[in-house]
């Protein structure tokens, strides 16, 4: 298997921008908004986690929600907003894609394409986007095992493309104190088994904010090779995960213990 | 919601052909192979499940496998012979679709069309599928809870279309001595809320012929419309799935059961 | 293992009363109160249930409950009430024993000992119910796998104790639309691996009363060799468990289906 | 509930010696084998964790085993060897205890009493452990939700012994790459709700020692008082628990990562 790594094999570099190297020894900061909701949020969101320390800018431009009747995102108007935020704070940016159609266009916004939990299982997302030759975030499905999180990735590797870091969120679990259970047991083996970068989404596992840092120290100490953490202006104003999102102040207290 | 029921509403009929009525008195049973392999092996299984009983054929041409490296399907050349042996042997056909390419011709070689547990949550799909105006069978996603799945089917019925039929298929759990844990639960509070019909899929949920039919059984015995069974003509040479797909033998027997 | 059936091994048929023996032909039917709460309660219950076709009355003195503030069951009263209300009306009785404490005592009040779900894994207590050589109803943990159930069993045969009927009574999963999912996957496993009964308890697993016959239905559907029932004269007013409990109405009607 | 923090309430100290309070500032690290299976081989380890920096020696006398046929422990035997090695090397012990038989005099030989994860719902050996006024390691069953953990220790509260430590020990889910999923996500939430000390085990978890190490920084990391570690001198030849048990060296290994 392409993913797999060879004794003593080192993990792979992706390279997104002279500041971010997945791979890296130091650990790569993804933050931002669930979803971009305007000009104005995401400007202010993205100035305070860039001086704040953050590598990479995310936010949701197409969402998927579990009712059709909750908020679907701002779609294409979405990632334009986000291009030009990226661009007058200077961070790359990430953005989840969750169809085929208008793919080259939608990527074209993007420095880093994000495959979400529910779509880890869509092969024929995963092949499609694999040949934009751009990089992939691969999010593990909610109860989806380390192999088939594995064969995911491999997907996308046996078209050509190993730019693939891997993203850990938590799994669905009888235990409903937290939203899913944050899975370090696989963290700590994908280690083992797979070249390819890890990094940690404490935000999603969590749906609390209470523990997010708690478990974005955990995720490190475990050997992530990064975390992508929710932060927003405004948590009890977010038009979704509010109540998992940090404050600024979180974040900068977050940042400081690691 | 749309797919929620009032009291006393009966059950929403779906009529595929004269011999099929999902949400009819009697039971709909589905049967077939999960791949197809050849215009051969599905010809001789599609009259033996005719014969059998049988008011609807399965098979698979896009098969969302675990590993890229397993057999894919016949892909468009599966759903061509499909086509022909359902007009030989006279039953109406279904089949997965896992992408949005071709939506519109793949379509039109089937009757009905399967939304697999793996695309549950792919709302583009659903939403696409929703467009082509045909029956659209289901199937719960392994780890979907109950309220996820009736707000999948609320994507489709949103769109206009209100043919939908649900598939109870066995959830993710910690017992791996089968495959899938047959949730009777949700199925049995799906009847008390939806007015949309709800068949059961025991081949996926044991994941083993010794227990298809006890659970066939029991599925019907707690209230569902319908069973999509795996048949198979030479089970140990099957390409997909061949532990689980019944003999024509223990078809014939499960059929006499029920 | 002593639990493991022989190819064509019949099952063990294990006699409690003439009207009572597991593993016979015709389902064994349990019924009764979560918990005994008084003489006049358990007398109205079990005068019900007998004229409604059950074989033995069951009723909890000793209830294991979450939290030390919960009703705890009248404790020895509560086996004295059921042997004189289980002698006027004619019925052998069950109960629960939660502790290695007077076991000759509380056991001789008793026709069958009920080890309970959070007890499989109690192995002192096993040993110590094994040597009184009664019959014993073991339930299976909330989540213990199908192996760790049959070997729980297995601690109580290898004692000399082979009067063991097994009860399939919901497994802990990610879905809390019901209470515990019914595992029939592993009952139809159980009955092809153990020559012991095994009956279902769909009272725990529902945890709704509206689902509690639909389950049913499937558990004796699926190969049961019957069926304990949580039966209340009163259930909006029961110390434990009422909103699962069936009214005596109810009751009637299941065991019309059955 | 007597088991809740207050608003600011620190973690309650809980003190076994000198060098162990639990609660304190440093986290309180136990080593041991799994098993005690002679003098000979606890002495080795004892020697080794304690002058790697272990503040308690862990063993097992008593095991619940899943097989009748698998090894018991040595019983009473294994606690004496024990209480005459923590003497030797200058380190309190623990062990775990399983049946209320002989309770004080099982009890006398220990500094702390074990509950394991198979018995956190026998609320009857909670409650006359309770009673020997002895510090009391509580694990987390192996399905058991945060609030039921809590109400657990609340059993042992009540009858007025609140020297008790949480244990987290990993939940059963449907991932079985690793043996159990080690919560942070309770753990972290366990820090915020009880104010009673939470330690973690990693070792149980894992299932697999490659594992052990990650999982424990990460446990730390997340806010643990402690960790519980299986160490043994011949791991391959070790009568359970081998394959998740550390070398020597790996222990010594972990240590100067902490």
């Amino acid at each position: 298997m392409l993913v797999h790594k060879t004794p003593n094999q080192p993990t792979t570099k992706i390279r997104i921008s002279p500041n971010l190297v997945f791979g890296d020894t130091s650990p790569a900061i993804i933050a931002g908004p669930c979803s971009i909701e305007s000009f104005d949020q995401l400007l202010s969101i993205a100035t305070a986690v860039k001086k704040l320390g953050a590598h990479m800018l995310r936010g949701g431009a197409f969402k998927p929600r579990t009712s059709p009747y909750a908020f679907q995102g701002l779609g294409e108007e979405g990632l334009k907003i986000m291009k030009k935020v990226g661009e007058m704070v200077d961070l790359p940016i990430i953005s989840e894609i969750i169809s085929t159609d208008n793919l080259p266009l939608y990527s074209s916004y993007l420095d880093m394409i994000q495959i979400g939990s529910r779509n880890m299982h869509n092969f024929d997302l995963l092949k499609k986007v694999a040949h934009l030759n751009k990089p992939i975030l691969l999010k593990r499905g909610m109860a989806a095992t380390l192999e088939e999180f594995l064969m995911a990735a491999e997907y996308i590797l046996k078209e050509g493309n190993s730019q693939v870091v891997l993203c850990e969120r938590g799994i669905r679990t009888f235990e409903t104190s937290s939203r899913n259970t944050l899975d370090l047991n696989t963290l700590a083996l994908l280690k083992l088994k797979t070249h390819l970068p890890v990094i940690v989404d404490p935000s999603h596992a969590a749906g609390n904010r209470e523990i997010v840092a708690p478990l974005a120290r955990a995720g490190l100490a475990c050997g992530a090779d990064g975390l992508i953490i929710e932060v927003h202006n405004q948590p009890e104003k977010a038009l979704s995960d509010g109540p998992q999102s940090l404050t600024f102040k979180q974040f900068d207290s977050l940042i400081s213990q690691i």
